[in-house]
């Protein structure tokens, strides 16, 4: 379904607005998802997503349409939709949808929004503003449902057979009279005990919670290991105040995943990924994050140009930079990605920061000894193949080449496994460590500790 | 909750196993989680973990905790447990968690186990073996609920309160006379409806479901875009065969983010990630990563060694390759990891391939006549300033490397964006974009054209 079915969705969307054809075209709109909706918006021009946005007869449905769109294609509909009809769409959308949506607008006209919208998703939206928005707070929903823990199995049901806001409903959170969180079941235990009980006779009282100050990732990391479909949020004295949804953490989890990978790439902020970027402005993003190579590379220059003499008489030594680099860079973006990953993942600490190293040493060691003799050969045979340049012995320019390799590796491996735990201490993201400016780094040193061996062992 | 807590556990474990204290060891144990359990076991020797594990009392918390293992550990614990014993923890797992369990076993050991397993434990595992471990059937589970259209909303209930085995009961899918999925409907939806109304009435038409063979990045989209708890597994005639569900979609999503960054960092299989992994065995599996990039690396000391002479006489041509190569390779992985997260996020297809392209040239071009000028400057400034080795105006120097840079730009950026796409055309994973090899040919590729342009503007 997915790749197909959408492209036809798409294609067939175009034709009949196109065709003007608008009762056939208000069918279709109304039949799809909104998250299909949105995903077509990328290839709608302006204009025709006005269209097909107003063709949506629901509300709840426009609203979401918008959680689901990209920053720019919100941005522009946003731009196009009066206030009047924007607050119609925060009314009816989800606390935490809602509170994402007035983060997107600017200031002073989320000021005039938040004032028009109604009494309680006024409250709601106002109190879900004051958290971090990569928090628990910033990802929970206020729509939850909580009962009291001496409500009967019998008055829970029925309190669930009239409630319709509530958007989670295979937990149902025990609170005491004092609304701290103090139980857990699920609308099947409700089924099963007798109607009469009380829920604090069998709810599970061992409930897995999070402080809304939480960070999303470690919230993540919890309803990854113990498969959990909500996180409730507490907060001061263990009161319930949200709850966060596994849909949220597949979010979370893909976009740091992203933004992993575009810091490891260099490739700047998330809104790359989307085809809808004008090459000038993807350009002018991207610029700067080449930058700090280009210093790196400056650094490098001033060192090579120090051996001067020695690149001048000695050939081989500049021809095989590229091959030290590339060596020395592989293996440091080894260490430094394996390291990264591992704190991502949660399968390092500080505590093993000795013998995270240690190994990364032994590594680059055992790595720099097997590479060093196939250079040190593969240099020989290719430059004294054709001229003795040195006079000295295959032996001793085989070795020079060897050791200094070797060093290089063993080195380049130390730096990128120790530059994430470094990051991290310093409480910036350990993904850094993979960014290009830190692998050009790692090859400038690599290549000075080359330079500095082969040239000492070559004269 | 997570890293403290955590830190707590495993020293107490660790404490009341060297003071033997068995009976307060076991009362730890039973009251722990099994995710919680498989997460120490990293930190406890072999021994140590035997004793763990032999105190848990409930059998399928032993099944649990071994779903929850780490490769390296679970191959262990595997090689100390009885097969009777295994049997047994195997009848009590969910059926995609024992195929997961047999998969990890070898051949003649599996075929042993399933042999002794119950009946219909070990047909469920033989009819899930089938099924590619990567694929919509490989990830479900057997152990869902459908129901028949024509059972009334009370019947569903009186089911479900009988119903012990079925993991997911928050979506209750519905089946014709053939077994064919013709709907969904939900518990809470259930409690709602008269008692005498037919499931077939009330429920959801519109079942977002997979085939069986659905590559599982495809199902982790549809559950991603969808906002799902679980997608029904369809087969053949639309024939309801499993249920896969959001806890093992969140593992899909961050086993292939892991893959994904692994790959990019060069650094071999997601085993790198345990840091329980000997150095010796670490170095033995990255080792053969590096190779293609030293193949890489010899075609470029070939490719730079055919400029002898340019090299010997004009230095700032060597001393400048590691800063085209860092820059070079720079803007070439910007792409390949725009276009390969792209990809991945499904926001890219091929309809888009010559736009996706044309976009990274035009980037290029403009980030490499921005550097092309930065790096003129630069190196007339640093060279010149000191010597006038060409007896050439600052003028031509300083353009020629700003053209070859400008060159050396564009062309990384077109192959860095295109190589995602290549590979998957070529059905390979895109993400092998990313990998070091094809970055050090971009440097070689990038390298080449400088050295060309170069010398031929400076000769």
């Amino acid at each position: 379904m997915p790749g197909e079915a959408n492209k036809l969705l798409s294609s067939s969307i175009r034709r009949l607005i196109r065709a003007g054809r608008t009762q056939q075209l208000e069918r279709v709109v109304n039949k799809s998802h909104p998250a299909d909706l949105a995903h077509l918006f990328g290839s709608l021009t302006p204009a025709q997503r006005l269209t097909v946005f107003e063709l949506i007869k629901d509300f709840e449905r426009r609203g979401e349409l918008m959680a689901e769109l990209e920053a720019e294609a919100l941005q522009e509909l946003l731009a196009s939709i009066t206030d009047e009809a924007l607050v119609q769409y925060l009314n009816e959308m989800p606390p935490d949808d809602a509170t994402d949506l007035l983060q997107e607008v600017d200031g002073t006209r989320a000021e005039t929004l938040l004032q028009q919208m109604g009494h309680e998703e006024q409250s709601e939206a106002t109190s879900l503003l004051g958290y971090d928005e990569e928090s628990a707070g910033g990802l929970m929903s206020t729509d939850f449902l909580a009962l009291n823990e001496e409500t009967t199995a019998g008055e829970a049901i029925a309190r669930l057979q009239n409630e319709d806001e509530a958007e989670i409903i295979f937990y149902i959170y025990v609170v005491n009279d004092l609304g701290q969180l103090v139980g857990v079941t699920s609308l099947r235990e409700l089924v099963k005990q007798p109607a009469r009980r009380a829920l604090g006779d069998f709810m599970i009282t061992d409930v897995i919670r999070v402080e809304s100050m939480t960070d999303q990732e470690d919230v993540a990391r919890l309803v990854a290991r113990y498969n959990l479909l909500a996180l409730p949020v507490v907060e001061d004295n263990n009161q319930l105040v949200g709850v966060v949804t596994v849909d949220d953490i597949i979010d979370v989890i893909r976009t740091e995943a992203t933004e992993d990978i575009l810091l490891m790439g260099g490739a700047g902020d998330e809104a790359q990924v989307s085809p809808n970027r004008s090459p000038f402005s993807s350009a002018r993003a991207r610029i700067p994050w080449i930058f700090p190579s280009f210093v790196a590379g400056a650094v490098g220059v001033v060192v090579v140009s120090q051996f001067e003499q020695e690149l001048a008489r000695i050939l081989p030594l500049a021809a095989l930079i590229p091959m030290i680099m590339g060596l020395a860079g592989n293996i440091g973006t080894q260490s430094s990605t394996i390291v990264t990953r591992g704190l991502a993942l949660g399968k390092f600490d500080f505590v093993q920061v000795g013998r995270v190293l240690g190994k990364e040493l032994i590594v680059g060691v055992i790595a720099g000894l097997c590479y060093g003799v196939i250079i040190g050969v593969f240099a020989a045979m290719f430059f004294l193949g054709n001229q003795d340049v040195f006079g000295a012995g295959t032996l001793k320019f085989g070795g020079a080449i060897g050791v200094s390799v070797l060093a290089s590796m063993a080195l380049a491996a130390c730096i990128g496994g120790a530059l994430p735990m470094v990051f991290s201490r310093l409480s910036l993201d350990p993904a850094l460590a993979l960014g290009p400016f830190v692998s050009t780094s790692i090859d400038v040193c690599a290549i000075s500790l080359y330079l500095v061996i082969a040239s000492l062992l070559l004269t």
